[in-house]
């Protein structure tokens, strides 16, 4: 990116900026999301697009009838689209999605769908997020990253925040290790995830209950911005995981 | 807060702003930081004033001496800081502190410290957010929320985020549950902690290398300003904790 655009990203310098997306409706199997965002978002170059995963699923038609009257048959579904149950409590499951990702009931979610049916996991969100991210090119000209987020839930920490689970153009994981901090030590093991960063601060102007789906975050520091970074880095090994 | 405030707080209607803090300097313990804070922090009424965790165990003295010669002296202190170690690997101790915080090395921290001594955990850091809180309205009379972060990493997730560990003036955890999505449904569970994205969202404008120790987040719902939510609300009870 140029760097000299950077004074038009973020009005004062290093200011960084949340909008929320308005007007994108109810979104509906096949529909065109690349061009409603292209339209409804107020996109600059070198913003970051965070996009939901309930309409990205929508679009893509990953909606299964589900029996809401059987509290179990969410469960099943969990385990169907799952390779791996950490654990259980009731009908509650954690498992591993074939992702790699760990989460509640698979992501399997039931708010903001019609009765009777369910929105699952896009198949691969990072290629979700690069569809976004080319469409939206094609459609405005103008060049963005986008993040796929979803609502997780954490290991010790109560309530749940917004990550990254499809990442196109932006920094999954900003490995710092070789620079040094202010003080000029060398920084060891400071890997952030600045996806799963963005992704939590475009929650903060969703709100659950309003119905926006997607948000503007204007003004990330453009080194962050990759052309070949993908979500599925951010998912940690099992064998490295001292936690799985 | 007064709902014809929040016109003046976000330019546009349900945009966020994260604004880093410049100036703040080098912090010794017994330095004013509410003062300090005062003085350099764009604040206005109603903003979220996130500093790190490093200065404000800088200020209040949290500092022991470290042999950097002897890889374990680190894990040995982190120990010492702890309730129960939950992992270890090589040197690296995934503990819980007396806090209930499960963080790699009890939060014990080298980095942007002078060397020879590590920087502890704020005793309870709640009362230190608090405090600052308390202290920057004595001194420059404007109402904000405090919340003193630091960088964790998560199992299952690459990288580490800024989550908070306190929390003054904010809800740490919103429970939506009772509340309706947008097609009218019940939402179930949904207990959101949004003190943990605001926290990820400053880190985005402060870097670990610059030096920058705080930011302010202006914009944030007014809904979500609370006298008595703390921190350690956030920590979920063991007895409750799938993975502990």
């Amino acid at each position: 990116m140029d760097p000299a655009a950077r004074v038009d990203l973020a009005p004062e310098s290093g200011t960084l900026q949340v909008l929320p997306v308005h007007g994108i409706g109810e979104i509906s199997p096949g529909d065109d999301l690349a061009g409603i965002l292209a339209s409804c978002a107020p996109l600059r170059h070198g913003d970051v697009l965070v996009v939901t995963q309930k309409v990205v699923s929508k679009a893509e038609g990953r909606l299964v009838p589900v029996d809401e009257s059987d509290p179990a048959a969410r469960r099943r579904l969990a385990e169907s689209e799952s390779v791996r149950v950490l654990r259980r409590r009731g009908d509650l499951v954690i498992t591993e999605t074939r992702h790699g990702f760990v989460c509640a009931n698979a992501g399997v979610d039931m708010s903001n769908v019609a009765h009777g049916w369910a929105a699952l996991l896009p198949v691969d969100p990072d290629r979700s997020a690069r569809r976004l991210r080319d469409g939206i090119r094609a459609r405005s000209g103008v060049e963005v990253a986008v993040i796929v987020s979803d609502t997780f839930g954490r290991a010790w920490r109560q309530g749940v925040t917004d990550i990254a689970i499809g990442c196109a153009g932006v920094a999954a994981v900003v490995d710092l290790r070789g620079e040094h901090d202010a003080l000029g030590r060398p920084l060891v093991a400071t890997e952030i995830c600045v996806a799963d960063e963005i992704a939590g601060a475009a929650d903060l102007v969703m709100g659950k209950a309003t119905g926006i789906a997607a948000a503007v975050v204007r003004g990330v520091d453009p080194a962050l911005f990759r052309r070949s970074s993908v979500a599925a880095e951010i998912v940690r090994s099992p064998a490295e995981d001292l936690f799985r």
